[in-house]
């Protein structure tokens, strides 16, 4: 079973005017990030809002994406889903495009469930799925509600050892993301920070998977290349201090500001309920602090290159 | 607007060997809650495991039950989802079917939302819906995460007077339920229990939505019906301790569990993961506890009221 590698992008979604998808300004996007050193693309996870669009949506973006040249085996495709249904079509879905994996939430209406209940939802999910695509566990109960603990994890990969190929672990918590490491060396395991990537890499993470590396990517991924180099504890020190202000403001608004900033782009601003648009003031702090940071934000991106060529709404 | 008042049963959903949702043992319940005295049915919230099924199950059991004779504006529909565009489509879709009012969950994916987030969400679902259907807000914040805060409601009624209709409060305390009754006395409040039925119901409430209405609705809607009787107090006492007993185990598969057992039928014992069966002991526990108090669960009903007529897996 191949496994994804390096710093995979949780790519952020844009919309047009009606708050509909905008598949223009997002392969764009997509292309550009890839062309600057993703080592994938999580799309379709907590970064993208995607719990804010419905499956048909997801559906069609993906199938647009691919269609745009995008190669599937680079596309890590978030299937949150509270149903087995859906959950199932958008995994059977990502599977007949041919992407690299699946990005598989528990599910998250629920709460305090037992083991057994995540397990028969992963069990039926798949049962229902009936494809091969690898499936990357999605941890992060902080917002879910719900997660993958070690228990059910060791039994998941018992019961489906050529299927469960990997797991992001968003909690945010360095002890937490080596103990699985340490657990499970035979999955490919992100962290969904790079605040403690050299540390993760050290002990055999696979990369990381962060909102950040929306913008911050050329960075990160050079920590994540580079990690055994004589100067990667300064690099990490270096995306973390920029990680840092992303995370004193509500984070995935924050990154599409900066993108819309750095691209001279206002669509880029817009979000869906419940999720509001970063404070104008906000954005202001943060650019000022990104500036005298001296961080470069989509670095090495030209003004254009994010551009939609079927630009609808920019002047 | 019509309002519904009484007690609104938040109906199980039955299931088929496969785990596909069983509409023929669903109508038929849904016929008995009526025949037995419900207000009206409230399909599709937490209890129904509306957010275990996709919004394509719930809107084809919906049309079955509506095709089946059951009357539209008996119905209070979940229209819960985490996208403005699955909602809208869920409000639109019952609207249309003629259904007296939705039940409208916030998104309840992210969590720390503002407020300003989730009324943005309402406004985008009631404008993406384009119906006038009445709106009753779904306040369960223990397994939302979020929810209808008091300021929110009062923007939203003075945003949309002539569709916000009522609310349905599962915090499960009575000084919430009070207080809301207190400051929104044009509203149709319903708490999410028959707990503390009587002190709502004598401060305005104008009936409630309690999941053990499913087994004990007989006398529950006694109690509703028969609250300013001299022995209120005494029936009030009897609810709650029948509902205590519920309490105890998870109930949504206890409410499942004592329906197989009083139709003799097992298959009502069928959950969708993440929910689990009740474990056999703590089903023989429960029965036993009912018994011992003297508490008739579907109460009136024959023993052949729910068999589907299309019966599929039952000797």
């Amino acid at each position: 079973m191949s496994r994804f590698s390096g710093v995979l992008v949780p790519v952020v979604t844009p919309y047009d005017a009606h708050l509909n998808p905008d598949p223009g300004r997002w392969i764009t996007f997509c292309r550009g990030l890839l062309a600057e050193g993703a080592g994938g693309l999580a799309v379709f996870g907590t970064t993208s809002e995607a719990n804010s669009l419905s499956g048909a949506e997801r559906m069609r973006l993906l199938e647009q994406l691919i269609a745009a040249g995008v190669p599937g085996d680079r596309l890590l495709v978030g299937a949150g889903a509270c149903s087995i249904t859906e959950a199932a079509e958008l995994v059977r879905h990502a599977g007949g495009c041919g992407c690299g994996g699946v990005l598989v939430l528990p599910p998250f209406y629920y709460k305090a469930v037992t083991d057994q209940g995540i397990y028969d939802f992963v069990a039926a999910v798949l049962d229902r799925a009936g494809v091969a695509v690898p499936v990357y566990l999605y941890h992060f109960p902080r917002l879910a509600g719900v997660g993958y603990g070690i228990d059910l994890i060791d039994r998941l990969c018992r019961a489906f050892p050529a299927v469960i190929a990997g797991l992001k672990d968003s909690t945010g918590q360095a002890d937490h993301t080596l103990a699985l490491l340490n657990s499970f060396p035979n999955l490919a395991i992100f962290p969904g920070s790079e605040a403690f990537l050299l540390d993760a890499l050290r002990a055999g993470a696979a990369g990381c998977i962060s909102a950040t590396a929306n913008v911050n990517l050329r960075a990160i991924a050079g920590l994540c290349r580079d990690w055994q180099a004589s100067d990667a504890a300064a690099a990490q020190a270096r995306v973390l201090a920029c990680r840092r202000l992303f995370e004193s403001v509500p984070t995935i608004a924050a990154l599409k500001s900066v993108i819309a900033a750095r691209l001279a782009d206002p669509a880029w601003r817009r979000v869906r309920p419940p999720l509001v648009a970063l404070d104008p003031q906000d954005e202001q702090r943060l650019l000022a602090a990104l500036a005298a940071g001296n961080f470069p934000m989509l670095a090495g991106w030209t003004t254009d290159a994010c551009r939609s060529a079927d630009d609808r709404d920019n002047a």
